[in-house]
């Protein structure tokens, strides 16, 4: 499989060049690198003989349909899209592993269809919302979402236009009500399987998410001429709010609570801060566990605003579920795992993925691949040969597992 | 008293509306405004038989002689320029009661002359840097100051020469070497005075000053995929670091220690902060305990940040020594203060002033009058009648003490 792993790293090198601005990686939406990268995938598509369209919403979808089709359509893929100043394999690793993986199928006389989904956006960058390539294909996508508007003023449905696609027709980017499931492989953007010296890990789940927005209130004052004892120093309290963030954080298992904002007023050397704003980002894989922790640091927040004499208030921007990966199938991964010959890790994803929104419609599993450095969305992003090779071993015990069970519930009396 | 106390803030009130931006009270450094107050303090001189004059910086300078004039002169004086939104009697206060001073000293037959001094600038905003006026008064002005620029390029030179002003004369506007004392009046734009229920304070000293620039460089990732223990979050560190500032300053009796800008990289609410830069100001009235803090709180970012495993770097931005005010005149108003039946109550001054400038030249004394609330450098600023009234009564004191002091050295054998 050594070969393998390295035209799969190849390949995603090879669409890296294709980039809105020379030297960066930065493929946004329907802009002009899409037709560049379609027109590659396309080929790889066809050489592996499947049959290959563009849907409304820009998504590449390739379908292989073996001689004998079963029942069930296994779906598969990533996105093209990336965030601006990118690395090379956040998404497309994920779509090449898919054509490698039906390649596999191919060799093994796969019994049912797969269809490859290159997914046009899942970063949310030229028009705010992510993942507008799955939600089409999930059939979740709400058509308001096709009047947003990017920076230059191009909205949603003038950009389908633009790319030469018929907005109309986007509900028909859904797919059909018929059995399927959905397998989703991806870098793990994160640093723990670095850090435990594994290749590959089935993720169990996307943590579900809060954010808020808090605001202390104190008083501006000059920072010479008010002594310690007569301050209500806004960034103090913030200080000892975010030690507690990190305290409360760091004894939760599995809790992950940062604050990554933070505007001060007037953030001036000589003036004491008199408001603080911050961002805090609570996510979970348990929701009860992550509602809780929110709860409970926007109580300390209000406690030390008080003890201090400042004034608090807090807004709730986001507050979203954790999404569950199908049981069944991620149990087919795992023991591909193990089958493979490659311990077994388990973890929840830490980030949002195609995947959580896959998995509204239909059962979906999802792979990750360790993440050098635990580097992502940066040109250092990276992935191992190992790795991608384990991903491919993984591949072939997992569609073998799959193939098996096709093979009983197709001749089970039903 | 009461009537003059009233007119003095009458006065004030009447100064503020010469503003640059109606509504709101701006007045920089030779702006149009400054014309309106010199033509209105030039009368109010005028009034009391001074010679009234503009010196090559902008300050207005009347001078009163009594008949038989006494060896030493007495200088008054405060600035007339404000920052941008301003209050009514931060600078302006100073001066009218200066004048009312002048009255209480003719009442009383004052033996020597005092030219009371509206100083130019003093607040740096125009141009950056403060106190050009007394520092031109008190031979201290850089001549290269006068090549600084405005925002709209205008250079310290144009803008004089504008005012129609030489500043070829700026040397002239030099204090001659005489025997002279300076005696400012300020409000204290502090919460000290109102704490403690009090209506002036005499002034020991202007407090040393350490700026600092701090950074703490962890590694920005992404807030979801990247476990507690797995972070350098320099954001966190900074936290921790400031409730330790803030720690250090309340025990260290006199020490204020002041985080008052925050710049936080990536500054997004879903990326752990990488880098985190602050700013850090400790004044105290003894430069030693100001040095040592300065270096205790550097070494504590230090730690921390190795205990982290962050990087940490510093620069000083400022260290400016601690200035005294003279022990003869400050006592002259210590007495002066309980003369005229208030407590005496001593404290440094925690902001720069025009006297810090004069004190390099000539034996100065301060006396603040009580912030309500603590409020300056914003409209709220204000200052209440029975503390001008105090002012005066302290005044009429103070005169007499120098005046006593006067006839003395005078008779005496030199």
């Amino acid at each position: 499989m050594t070969d393998r792993a390295r035209h799969v790293i190849a390949s995603c090198r090879h669409i890296a060049a294709m980039t809105e601005e020379p030297g960066r990686i930065s493929r946004r939406f329907l802009t002009p690198p899409v037709r560049e990268v379609h027109s590659y995938l396309r080929q790889s598509m066809a050489d592996l003989g499947m049959d290959v369209c563009v849907d409304a919403v820009g998504n590449l979808r390739g379908l292989w349909k073996p001689a004998h089709r079963g029942r069930r359509r296994l779906m598969m893929g990533s996105h093209i899209d990336t965030v601006p100043d990118a690395g090379a394999f956040d998404g497309v690793l994920g779509v090449i592993l898919a054509l490698e993986w039906v390649r596999l199928a191919q060799e093994i006389a796969f019994p049912t269809a797969i269809e490859v989904i290159a997914f046009s956006e899942e970063e949310g960058v030229r028009f705010g919302v992510p993942f507008i390539g799955s939600r089409a294909v999930a059939g979740r996508l709400d058509p308001s979402l096709l009047r947003l508007k990017d920076a230059e003023g191009v909205s949603v449905d003038e950009a389908i236009r633009q790319f030469g696609l018929d907005p109309m027709k986007v509900p028909e980017a859904a797919i059909e009500p018929e059995d399927a499931a959905f397998v989703e492989i991806h870098i793990e953007q994160g640093p723990v399987l670095e850090a435990e010296n594994r290749s590959v890990a089935v993720v169990t789940g996307i943590v579900g998410q809060t954010r808020l927005s808090l605001e202390f209130i104190g008083h501006a004052n000059h920072a010479g001429t008010t002594p310690m004892h007569l301050r209500c120093d806004a960034l103090a309290a913030t200080a000892e709010w975010i030690a507690v963030v990190e305290a409360f954080a760091r004894r939760t298992d599995g809790l992950v609570a940062t604050v990554g904002k933070i505007t001060v007023e007037p953030n001036a050397g000589n003036v004491i801060p008199g408001r603080v704003r911050v961002s805090l980002d609570v996510r979970h894989i348990r929701d009860s566990e992550r509602n809780s922790a929110a709860d409970e640091l926007i109580s300390k927040a209000g406690a030390i605003a008080e003890r201090r004499g400042l004034t608090f208030e807090y807004s709730r921007l986001m507050n979203e579920p954790a999404v569950s990966m199908d049981e069944q199938l991620t149990a087919y991964l795992a023991e591909a795992v193990e089958a493979a010959g490659y311990p077994l890790k388990e973890m929840p994803s830490g980030a949002g993925h195609d995947a959580m929104v896959m998995a509204m419609r239909m059962p979906t599993a999802m792979l990750f691949l360790r993440s050098p450095g635990g580097v992502s969305h940066h040109p250092d992003e990276n992935v191992l040969e190992e790795d991608v090779e384990a991903a491919l071993q993984v591949g072939r015990r997992f569609l073998e597992r799959f193939a098996a069970d096709q093979a009983r519930t197709n001749s089970s009396p039903r």
